[in-house]
């Protein structure tokens, strides 16, 4: 199977939680040949869900903290409803989706962020280890993973760890024996000089030319930690990182250059 | 694999609910040797956070109806939350669990309940099939499923489907290749002739003994669906259903009479 490219797929909760993009993306998803990882965020459902419960995360130095009743929330939503409505309507779309989260089948150990100049992040987990063990023997079987963006500790807590960080550990842990290529989705075309001009989409960064135009300032500065972040994967033994928008999935994994494409 | 057995547990919602209890139930569940499923059903969980989100399943003719707010509840509760803090649990008991809805590895495909002398179920789910395969090849890579009490109908439509309905379906459908015992487990000793008495433990149950104790009206009427459903399931080829207490599981896979004992 390591011929076989494994393609990461990373989207954004505000996608899925909008009928139509969910299905153009699920859609387009569900034709990807070969071995494939979906990996989802939030979104506001479980931000929506919170405020109706009259849960409130604390906020300690501008970030929310995950405490056990925001944990709950998170695991009810995001290994729960979001998880479940994918894997449902993968399988209707042929896809053969089966849902995960960290816990599941030891799939992703973390340890509870640690206590960092007196802030208590609460259940924020930060990833130790990825069963890469697992994830191929359920893709050699044609199952397709959809992993929710929890993870544990191996001592029964769960815990709370941002997906774009899920779908990238996964992508190393995977590209230490396979060819993966991890894929960034959301609403823009890909990593753009200008966000207001769609012309602006930067189609290929490599080392050299992403340090450039950062000594440029002509990259959002939001986009910053994302693209380190890759460049970082990339540097562990990822292929490709593919940034672009959530109806051009088959141009992305096809390689059309309709996005932004990452490689060393 | 044909020769080892498959013990099918199912547990009630009110003892997972219950820290001392689910801890014990866990940890002899944890020790069971081989290959063995967990089923759970949901419990006051989701009852509260229906209340606390305001969402009032209709009742009609006396039954609750799953509504679409009530299904979300169902997932996020049943799909969610109860089962990956039980797959959390028994990571750190050394149990290599793996939590599934029917939705997923399309493990158990249902239809909406029809419409029967004009009420309408709403998204409560009948079986249709059960993707033993699927479940085989997880307890051949030593994997113990946790199964929560959701299914699909294939169609993207995810369905509330009763626990002791999925239990008895998997235990049959693993039953045409496989030795399945099938155990619920609950609160009292197992079938009892009084239910104040203890003493009154009826420890084996054959059909000849349990039409007999029925004519008598020795059997609690509470618990004969319950039978009903046990038989059906030991004629579709189930060798063994257990019925006992949470805290004696050992007992009761070692078959140490400390249980009722239903078989032909």
């Amino acid at each position: 199977m390591s011929k076989t490219p494994i393609f990461i797929v990373k989207t954004g909760g505000a996608i899925l939680e909008d009928g139509q993009k969910s299905q153009t993306l699920l859609s387009s998803f569900s034709k990807v040949p070969g071995n494939k990882v979906l990996v989802h965020g939030g979104g506001r459902k479980a931000t929506s869900l919170a405020e109706k419960l009259g849960v409130k995360a604390p906020l300690v130095e501008g970030r929310r903290i995950t405490d056990d009743d925001m944990l709950e929330v998170a695991v009810m939503v995001y290994g729960g409803l979001m998880n479940k409505q994918l894997v449902a309507q993968l399988q209707e779309l042929g896809s053969n989706a089966v849902g995960l989260t960290g816990a599941d089948g030891n799939l992703i150990k973390a340890h509870k962020r640690a206590i960092k100049a007196g802030i208590d992040y609460g259940w924020a987990g930060d990833v130790d280890k990825v069963n890469s063990e697992f994830l191929l023997s359920l893709l050699e079987g044609n199952i397709t993973p959809v992993l929710a963006s929890i993870t544990h500790d191996g001592f029964g807590q769960l815990l709370n760890t941002n997906a774009d960080t899920i779908a990238t550990e996964v992508s190393v842990a995977l590209g230490e024996t396979h060819e993966v290529h991890l894929i960034f989705l959301f609403e823009q075309p890909g990593v753009m000089r200008a966000l207001d001009d769609p012309d602006s989409l930067i189609t290929h960064l490599t080392p050299p030319t992403y340090h450039k135009l950062k000594e440029a300032k002509r990259i959002h500065s939001g986009m910053i930690p994302k693209l380190d972040n890759a460049f970082s994967a990339l540097e562990k033994g990822v292929k490709s990182v593919r940034i672009g928008r959530f109806d051009r999935l088959e141009d992305i994994v096809n390689d059309q250059q309709n996005f932004t494409l990452i490689s060393s």
